[in-house]
């Protein structure tokens, strides 16, 4: 059983109550809080040692990505960060200071991000570092981006370059939480995600949640440095453009918007944020099907995005 | 290093920012989150496979304490929870049913108290089963009870029966949510937390944050049946007292609360909870330290409560 499957079962049936705007299955949990002009995000992510980050590590990387990959999903809901509790799960002799450097790590960008750091909890995990992060934020009352409103016709987009994170970026990336609010006070964005799963699998939960299908443009699809060199080694597992729509934890935005609003968004966007690349990759169709349109013609994408547990 | 002296170097110095109304150091933050009438609760806490639960532990309670280690933060503030998102870190063989069972008993609970559970995470914790709780929760404004309110002469009170907790309460316990919010409407509670670390070492959390010493009536501590009856057996560790004193996980309330309001508060608990014990066990001195008096005159208490890592 993977972890789609899992989650699928232990989300079948949750308790819920009044506060639950958006449960399980969305970038956050949307609740409200009792505020008048905003409601509350929840998130909770994990980073374990030998899974997401390696012995060689440095640990103000794993603390920059552990709280990193939460932000990335406020930012997928067009939210701004409040305030995160972080719980460490240490083997019973740890190295304080590499601890300290984890925090160093987490503490730089809770401050470029104006994060409070409210407390957390250490406990013991005998064989690893397991860094668990739950975050809150805001979004102000009506402008939260769900991955359930895209519709037949929207254009799709991506930000930055995808493929080969693992190579270095997952540990340096910067949640993309400007962009986000930018693009939901200025453009009518009708469904958002962050890349976590590969292209190819993110772009499955948007079509699953919407009840919609996406045709790709193969040759529109960003490519990174890091997958085109991959792919150019003796041994690689992929071509660059698969790893482009299957590697997982590239931490870009995904998301579609009314096609008539496609090309003021791009011209706006090159202006405001010139040094990041914004990319439309192809179009919302009906149906239930992931295809890849090319010069000669187009055909299902069959291959999983990144599949934990697999 | 054990755990708190790892946390106080942890916490020296956490970003911060204008939501944070209580940070690190309570049992849960206390967090600005725009509503008007009330502030938001914010705590985890985390179980682990062979520290907190065994591998005979039926999973039900493994889900049953691990939220309601939680809730009794929630409590300990006089707060209502509201939605929980766990995270769970499993070995990459695992056991669905037994991950079902977890989450039954987790959702019964969660149900009991009204709480939502709008999602998390499943990660790979190849050695053992982790679980991670993240609550948030709610208070009306001036109506947190902090572990900083304590105030010379002030009555010690706790709920129910100490020590012995690991010979089986530590996985039923019922969180004293609904104990707590009659406790803060009904009487001018000065300080509260709930009892994780034994008696001893969280009265120690409260005289450090209110600057404050305290007294215990060796007489009037309550001892659970569990306790005496390890007590009695011939490898005891240490004399039952000691247990009530210094064994953790009881979940109880320990609060103070000024001394002219004692027997009233005595009189009205018995009306509203009458299977439930509440015990006056001393008073708050001037002065920092944690003094037992028996028959023969106040001598100071120096074991420590459980310290994790220890």
């Amino acid at each position: 059983m993977n972890e789609i499957e899992l989650i699928k079962r232990l989300t079948h049936k949750l308790p819920t109550n009044k506060s639950v705007v958006v449960g399980a299955g969305d970038d956050c949990a949307v609740l409200d809080a009792g505020a008048r002009d905003r409601l509350l995000l929840f998130k909770t992510d994990a980073v374990v040692q030998g899974i997401h980050f390696t012995d060689a590590t440095p640990p103000e990387k794993v603390g920059h990505k552990a709280l990193a990959r939460c932000l990335s999903d406020i930012a997928a809901m067009a939210g701004t960060p409040t305030a995160a509790l972080v719980t460490i799960g240490l083997p019973r002799k740890f190295d304080a200071a590499f601890v300290e450097k984890i925090y160093s790590g987490m503490n730089t960008l809770a401050c470029h991000h104006g994060v409070a750091i409210v407390g957390g909890e250490t406990t013991t995990n005998p064989e690893r570092i397991l860094i668990s992060v739950a975050l809150v934020g805001s979004v102000p009352r009506g402008k939260a981006l769900l991955r359930s409103g895209a519709k037949v016709d929207d254009a799709v987009f991506v930000t930055g370059e995808l493929g080969g994170s693992l190579a270095g970026r997952h540990l340096e990336f910067e949640p993309r939480l400007t962009e986000a609010r930018w693009l939901a006070n200025h453009f009518p964005i009708r469904a958002m995600i962050d890349l976590s799963d590969g292209l190819a699998g993110d772009l499955r939960h948007i079509m699953k949640a919407s009840g919609v299908g996406v045709e790709l443009l193969k040759t529109a699809i960003p490519i990174s440095r890091a997958a085109k060199a991959i792919a150019n080694r003796g041994d690689a597992a992929k071509p660059a453009l698969v790893a482009a729509l299957t590697d997982g934890e590239d931490f870009e935005l995904l998301f579609t918007v009314a096609s008539k609003e496609a090309v003021p968004l791009l011209d706006a966007w090159k202006k405001q944020f010139p040094k990041l690349k914004l990319s439309c990759i192809g179009k919302v169709v009906a149906g239930q099907t992931l295809t890849l349109r090319d010069k000669n013609g187009a055909r299902p994408f069959t291959a999983p995005g990144y599949v934990h547990f697999a």
